[in-house]
């Protein structure tokens, strides 16, 4: 489902957002916020995350989709998950209807890409906009900060490199429908344990609604789970499912973490059964 | 003990801090801010923590209270720890005559009602200053971000609903003193394992004074904790009391964690004996 | 090795980093915040870390080390890793040819003095500058943070107190040189596993060009490391060592932890053994 196009904001100063793998220990995002301010020290610097399991390349796509939307149109959203680094996967910059997206090419804007009309995605090559000495293990602070930080000034992508088409996608299977079942599966569990799956609600509801159907069963890995609750409060049963605010199904516990009582991971199957 | 009231400062830009229990790692945080940005860009964001332990109502209570008042006049601070979010519980902003609070009437701004002189709590029910589609699920970004920063545009709480006086409170009791001997609790353990007690330093050397006492014995649980030190490092024993810097009796152990040498959680008494 | 000059930025406003042993979970970050912006609401604040391990003066002295030259010349640098708050230790402001460093004198400076032309090492005695009732055990919050509130409106050391030319040092053993030997020590891992030594590239390289040496055997511990590799995703063996990213040789596991295969530890020894 492709997001509507924003309206210009009144930015006086232009926004980067920071997703990562780095952590909250080490220097590294402090390194990268230094070379994005290095070079224009009047952006605003948002940290979305920087705990993205280490190398969780899918962990990381879900995270910026989940929330990319939120923030005022033309934000440069930087992602940094990048296991491949100072491989010959790519730089890139993504310039979408609404944002810019900078990071590695190695399939981490997957959702932005089924979610936002892609107007182009270059591949960085004009190296004066890097750090002098680019080291080999940490392009975040050598090529993605500095071109953040050029980018907020210039706004424009043309400078940075080569347009490309063939830019990497991570594959993020769709719901199966098979009869009066979908299968989807467990993309993630938060913090509070709640178990976010790949099916979207509005496709659900889409379905549902043109087949007529009204109600289903849930399973995660073949455990039951309740209805389908409005709110964590109300919800029925040990674990059950509720409507997620990032647009996906959910199954929640009460108050506790339906990741343990359920023993759930990422993969896991997510079965409706609609009656 | 009510709180002095401050001087205006020369505030250039609003400033909103974030207090809640939605962790370092999902989205949250950064959907929070998106939509704060997307209202207002040019307030200062502020992360007082986002480490509050899963729907722990007295901790994110005792996490503002502690430094509320280290900010300047009219900043406001966004606290959601939100168990109850979608359901009956209203969505509310406090006025006081230094600050505005916006967050969930379910008693996280308990300790503010003691320590500030309150000016208003509004029901927050404009429901046009809320996001267009309000999920049931997460009212930080679709209520309470969007009032936050709204608020930093308007600055006066009129507006966005009607005037409450029962507002929640969750019950804090106070230390007990029967005849020489003050019982208190546990409050919570900080990162280096440091026990906050629920006794105030204030309201204790008042009480000595007025009594004419000029020492006591500590214990936390029944096990014996060394003599009142005036700094971590000149504590004798293997733990000791301290007068913590949130205004509140501690027990600490020198570059070692308090909490795990007596084994301690929230809730376990804290008994002075006055010799 | 003495880092260069830099040249003057276009600072709107003046940044503040913050690297601190605090956590994420408590209130004593939020309070360092608010008590810098009720002094000077005007500047960037940059967390670079709060999750240096509790007490340890040598992890903090290295974060800081590791990312203080990415910013923009004239940024202040925060540390507080304070074990011996309200001791006799002192407070110091730390000016050097490009930027501004406060912090308490144990040591957490130490890297800095070595890579930095030192103009002036400040006593912080002129207690006007620091917060009117001044705890003995947050000076975080009492006396660093005002300083440096201050710091970024005067931007001159003169007024804060008295030079001082004995200011303290962490005794950090530089790696020796025995023959065809090289013994050095890891000084820490980081999220990744990665375990950065105290063996600088620079230093590494000029030695081996100067005797002559193409190639060397690395081991940790005294368990063996496969050679160096320019990339984490080029690595041959199970582990091998890099050039990191921070100046100093790494050992690193591709998308797995080093750390964890070769159960290292700080201080362990880390020895390269020249062909």
């Amino acid at each position: 489902m492709i997001a509507e196009p924003k309206k210009p904001p009144a930015l006086k100063r232009p926004i980067i957002t920071l997703t990562t793998d780095f952590g909250n220990q080490d220097y590294y995002v402090g390194a990268m916020k230094g070379a994005i301010l290095e070079i224009n020290p009047n952006v605003v610097l948002v940290d979305i995350s920087h705990q993205v399991p280490a190398h969780d390349l899918l962990g990381g796509a879900f995270t910026i989709r989940a929330c990319y939307y939120d923030f005022p149109l033309h934000t440069i959203h930087l992602v940094v998950v990048d296991p491949g680094v100072g491989s010959k996967r790519r730089p890139i910059l993504v310039k979408t209807e609404n944002y810019y997206f900078v990071g590695p090419d190695n399939g981490v804007f997957s959702f932005i890409y089924e979610c936002e009309n892609i107007v182009n995605v270059w591949h960085l090559e004009a190296s004066h906009y890097f750090r002098p000495a680019v080291s080999l293990t940490f392009h975040g602070r050598d090529i993605f900060a500095p071109v953040a930080g050029h980018l907020s000034k210039i706004m424009s992508g043309d400078e940075f490199g080569t347009p490309i088409e063939d830019f990497a996608r991570i594959p993020i299977p769709k719901p199966q429908v098979q009869g009066r079942q979908m299968k989807g599966f467990v993309l993630l569990a938060d913090r509070f344990g709640n178990l976010i799956t790949n099916i979207e609600l509005a496709e659900l509801t889409a379905f549902m609604q043109a087949q007529g159907l009204k109600r289903f069963q849930l399973s995660i890995g073949g455990k039951a789970v309740g209805p389908i609750a409005r709110t964590y409060a109300e919800g029925q049963g040990e674990t059950f499912a509720v409507p997620g605010s990032s647009g996906y199904l959910e199954v929640a516990a009460n108050q506790k973490s339906a990741e343990r009582i359920l023993n759930a991971q990422r993969g896991q199957e997510c079965l409706l059964q609609f009656e």
